[in-house]
C-alpha cells in the first residue's frame, strides 16, 4: 500500500512510499482509508514537536481518517466490511474521565496515522460515519470537530440563552460555532477580514467582531452582551489572546484552552481569574462515547463541515504547508 | 382594586371583589398586573387541594402574572416605574439548591396569586419581561415555561443528539417540546387525536404517536430510536403513565416528574428503574436565576409560548373549568 | 478444575463437577480465584430471574470473585503473573456512562460467574486487589461494595455535612454505611433489632432508629435532622419502605434505588416526589473505572468490608439457602 | 461605638475612633461583632488595591466577623436577639451561580466591614455560628475557610481516595487541609520549614514536602502519587508557583486559583494544560448556601479553625503588619 512516511523530524523527509499492508489481529478491524485530514499539530508533529514519537523512528502523520471495513481479525464482531468509519485519535479513551494511560497511544502522533491507504485498528477505536457525510468530510472530524464538541457541550453544557465567543476561522472554531448554534447559543465571532467575517455570520454569528480594528475586542465583546461578558470563550490562540479572552469572559465563565498556536508561555491577569470566579479548562479532543454523542447530533441535524481544500495523498507535504500558513477557512483534506 | 377572592375552598366561592389596593413596603414594589394565566394546580388549588392555604382563609389564587411596575417602596432600587415584569412562583428561591424555606411562600397558594389588579412583590420577586412578549404571553411562563426548563435545560442538560420524549399538548408538554428543540434535540411527542399531533409536529416535534393507537407507546419509541430509547422523558401523566415512560426511556436515561394529573400512587416496574439505572427526577418549578436564564433564551430565539384561549378576569369561574376539562392545546390566560 | 455448575434453573440442578480448564485468547487473562461473594440477585439467579441466562443453557453462577493471575492469553501485557485481581461484574462497561452494550456481560447472569477455580477475563475487566484485604474480602467489594459506591459517591457527591440513611445490615447497605463515614457524613442506620443496631453505631452510625419501634420512621429520621430530612436515602428495601424513604429525605434529596428485594411494584406518593422535588436514582453497579476510583478509597483508609460467614465451595447451595434466608450482616463468602 | 476607620489609602490613615452606632432599617439586623480575623487581601485593601472603595472615601476595613444579634429592624423574622452570627463576606450572594451584581457588595472592600463593634446586616446576609466555635474562632471562617470549602467541596467535589496538594500554612491552605480530610483525601503539605511540616502533619497531611530542599515540588508530588499526580491542588502562591503545580497535578485535574500572594502575571506551560486537559478554577469565596453547607460540615465534625495569634482593635494596625510579613501559621485575629 501507499503511505507517506516521515523518516524522520522535517517536512523534507516525508516520503509517499510503497510499505506492506498491515493485517488485522484479534479484536481489530482493517480500514481501507478513502481521506484524512490536517490539523495545526501536524504541522508540529512533522518537525518532531507535540508528544510525537523519538526522533529516530519513522511516523505515518496525520489523526484524522475515515474509510470502510476492508478486513476484520479474529474475533471482530462489531464491525462489518464495507460498514464506513472514522477513526478516534485516542483509540484506548472509550469513555469516563481522561487518564494518562488512555490517550498513551495517539494517531499521528505516538503512534502511526492516517496518511495511508490501510490501518488496521481495535474494534472499539472507530465510530460509524453518518450517512451524509462523504468520507472527505467525515475525516475532518475526530480531532477538531471533536475538540469543539468537549469544549461546548460535554465540558461546557452550552445550552439556550448563552453566548459563545470564538476565534478566528480555523477548523475547531468552526466546529464550536457551528455546534453552539445548534445548542441553542448565541454566537460572538472574531476575525481580521471582512471577508472571513461575512462567512461566519453566514454559519450562524450573531455578532462579529474585527480584531485588527478593535485590538481591545474583548472589552468589544462585553459590550455587546450588555456588559455582563460572554459565558464561553473558545480560546485557540495561545497565550496571545487570552488577556482579551479574560476581559471578554462574564463573572463565573469558562475558556476552553485549545490548541498551541501561538506563544506557548502567556502573560495573562491572574488576579481577574480568581476575582471573577473564572474557569481555564484545557481541552484534549475527546472520548469514544463523547465522539458518537457527536456524531449522533451532526446525523441530526445534517451538520456538514467546513473544508477549505482538498489535496491528494502525493501532495501531503504542499498540504502541511498549506496549513502552517494559516490562511485556510475550515478544514484542509487529503484525498486517498 | 377588583381581584378574585376565594371565600374557603370550591369554585362556588370564588368571587370577583373590589378590595384595598396594596402598598410596597422596603425593598418591595407594587405591580399593575395585565395579564395572568391557570395550571392545572390552580384547579387544585380552588377546591383546597395542592398545599393551598388553610381552609378558612381568603385566597388570591393564579400562580402566574405579568404586568409592569406601579410604585416602588422605600429603598426600592432595581426596578424603574413602567418596566415590564413577570412574578416568580416562588419569590424566595433566588437561586441555589431547593430548600423547604426558599419555596415556603408559592404565589396562588401559600401567599395571594395574581387573579387582581395590583400586586405586591418583593424587587428580587420578579424577572423582566422579554420585549417581544405581549403581557398576556408573558404570564404564561412562571410556572409551566420554567417547569419544562428545569426538567430540559437545568437539570437535563439537553442538548444537540438527545431525544426528548414529551407527553400530550398541555402547556408544560409544549414548552418541553420548544425548550428541547432549541437546545438542539429531536421530539418524539405523544397525543391523542391527529390534530393536536398535526400542531406538535409544526411546533418541531421529529416523530408522533398517537397513544389511542399504540397503548403501548413505550415501545413504540424505542422502536423510533433504534431500540436504545430516549434520553430524557418529561412526565406529566402521573401515575397512569409512567409504566410506558419507563419502556420508552434508555439505559440511563432520566424521567422527570411533572404534575400530579392523574392517580397519585403509581405502579411501575421497580425492577427496570433498578436495573436500567434510570433516574426518576421531580421537578418543582425553579429559582428566580433559572427564571432569568430562560427568559433570555426565550429572548434570544424570540420564542412565542402557545396560548390557546384567554378570560376576562370576569370569567375565571369558566376560565377554570376549561382548563380541568383538558381540552386545550398550550396556555389559557386571564386579561385584567 | 472444579466449578459450581447450574444446570438448569433451581436450587436442586446445582452441582459441584469437574470441567476443563478454560485458557485465555489475545487480551484475556486466565485468573485462579481464591475467594467469591454472594448478593441476594445470585439467589433470583439460581432461580432463573435477574435477567440469568436462557433457561436451557448452564451457568456458572456468583457475580463476585478474587484471585490471581495465572496464565496471560496472546498480547495481554497489562497484568503480571501472580497479580491480585478482582473481577467487574460488568467486564465492558469500562467507564463512562451506561449504556445497554456496556452492560450485556453480566458475570454470573448473562455469562459465567466466579463459582469456579478458574476464569477468563478481558484483562480490562480487572482491577487489582488492594494489598491488605485477603482475597475473601476483596471478592466481596464488585457488587456491593461498588453499588453503595456509585450511591454515595459517584452519583451522590456525598460529603462532609451531608446525611445519609441506610437500611439494615446488608452488604450494600453496610458498605454505604462505611463510604459515607469516610465522605465526612453522619449516617442514620434503620435496623430491626438492638444486636444490629449496635454493630452499625460501632461502624460509625451516628443515629440509630428500630424500625419495628418505630414504622414511622420516615418521620423519625426527620425529626432526628431537625425537621430538615436527610439528603439521601440508600433504599435497599424495595416497594416496602420507599413510602418511609420519601418522608426521611429532605426537598430537593436523592434516594438511591437499589435491589429488588420485596415488592416489585411499589406504592408511593408522587405528589410529594414532584413537589419536593425529590430524584429517586437508579444503581446499576458502576464501570472499572468507578471500581477503581474505590479500590484507591478502600485503600487510603485501609477499609475493611464486614463478613458474616463463610462457606467452601462445596456447601454453595447452603450459602445461597443461608443469603436467601436473610438473616447476615455484611457479606456471605465462598472459599475456593 | 469605636471602629476602625481608614481615612484614605495607606496604613498610616488608620485609626480607632469613637463613631454613630448604626441603626437597622426593615429587613435588618444589628450585630454587636464580638471578633474579627484578617486575611491577606485586607493587607492590600488598606493600601487601596484589590478592589477597595474610591480613594477618598473612609472605609472600615476586614471582611471577617462575628458576634451577636443585638437588634431587628422593622419586619425581621429571621433572627432573635442575642443569636450568635457569622458575617457574610458578599451578602448579597445568597445562593446559585456567581453574577456580577451578586459580588458587588463585598465587605471591607466596597462596603464597610466588620473592625467595629456594631455593624448592620440583612437577614439573609448572616450564617449561625456553630456552638462549639467561640467567637474568635468564628470569625476565621467566611473568607478563608469558604473559600477553601469552595475549592474542596462545592468545586472540587473532592471524595475519599482523592488527593490534594496545599501549599504553606495560610488560612486557607489549613482549612483546605482540613476539609480534605474531612472529605476523605489525602492531603500532600508543601512548606518551608520542618517546624510547619510537622504542625501540618499534627493535622492530618499525609505526605510533606519542603519545598526548599524540592524546589521542584512538583515532580516530587507526582513520585509521591507512583507518577499518576494529585488529583487537586489549591494553589495559593500566585504566579510563583503555578508551574510547579501544573506539574504536581494529574492528566484532568484541578488547580483551584486562589489569593494573589505573589506576581500578578504568571508564567506557566500553557500547552500542558492543554494536552493534559487541565482546569484551573478561579475560587471567589461563596455563597451564603455554600457557607450554610460547610458551617454545618464544621459543627458536624467539631472542627477548630488554627489561630496564629489575636489582636485587640486597638492593635489592628500591628495585626495587619504581622500578616503582611507572613509568618503565622493559620489565622489572625482581632478581638472587639
Amino acid at each position: 500500500m501507499r503511505a507517506a512516511i516521515l523518516e524522520r523530524p522535517g517536512l523534507d523527509n516525508l516520503r509517499i512510499k510503497e510499505v506492506p499492508e498491515p493485517a488485522p489481529g484479534p479484536g481489530e478491524v482493517l480500514v481501507r482509508l478513502r481521506a484524512a485530514s490536517l490539523n495545526y499539530r501536524d504541522t508540529l508533529t512533522v518537525v518532531g514537536g507535540y508528544g510525537s514519537r523519538q526522533k529516530q523512528e519513522r511516523l505515518i502523520p496525520l489523526a484524522d481518517g475515515a474509510g470502510e471495513v476492508a478486513a476484520l481479525g479474529p474475533g471482530s464482531t462489531h464491525w462489518k466490511l464495507g460498514d464506513r468509519v472514522i477513526g478516534c485519535l485516542f483509540p484506548d479513551w472509550l469513555g469516563g474521565p481522561i487518564t494518562e494511560e488512555k490517550i498513551k497511544r495517539q494517531l499521528g502522533g505516538s503512534v502511526d496515522g492516517c496518511a495511508c491507504e490501510f490501518r488496521v485498528f481495535p474494534e472499539h477505536g472507530l465510530v460509524r460515519t453518518p450517512e451524509h457525510l462523504s468520507d472527505g468530510e467525515a475525516a475532518t472530524v475526530p480531532c477538531a470537530a471533536l475538540t469543539a464538541w468537549s469544549a461546548i457541550a460535554s465540558q461546557g453544557h452550552i445550552g439556550p440563552g448563552d453566548t459563545v465567543l470564538t476565534q478566528g476561522s480555523g477548523g475547531v472554531s468552526l466546529f464550536a460555532l457551528q455546534f453552539a448554534r445548534l445548542a441553542g447559543a448565541s454566537v460572538i465571532a472574531t476575525s481580521s477580514t471582512s471577508g472571513r467575517l461575512a462567512r461566519l455570520e453566514a454559519l450562524g454569528a450573531r455578532h462579529l467582531i474585527n480584531y485588527r480594528g478593535e485590538p481591545q475586542w474583548g472589552r468589544a465583546a462585553r459590550t455587546l452582551t450588555a456588559g455582563r461578558g460572554v459565558d464561553h470563550v473558545v480560546e485557540v490562540g495561545g497565550g496571545g489572546t487570552l488577556e482579551q479572552s479574560i476581559r471578554a469572559v462574564r463573572v463565573g465563565g469558562t475558556i476552553s484552552m485549545i490548541g498551541v498556536l501561538s506563544q506557548a508561555k502567556p502573560e495573562f491577569n491572574l488576579a481577574l481569574v480568581v476575582m471573577q470566579n473564572i474557569r481555564l479548562q484545557g481541552v484534549t479532543v475527546g472520548s469514544r462515547d463523547q465522539f458518537e454523542h457527536m456524531v449522533s447530533a451532526i446525523a441530526t441535524h445534517q451538520l456538514r463541515p467546513v473544508i477549505d481544500r482538498s489535496f491528494p495523498l502525493s501532495e501531503l507535504r504542499q498540504a502541511i504547508e498549506y496549513v502552517a500558513a494559516g490562511r485556510h477557512i475550515g478544514k484542509v483534506c487529503i484525498e486517498i
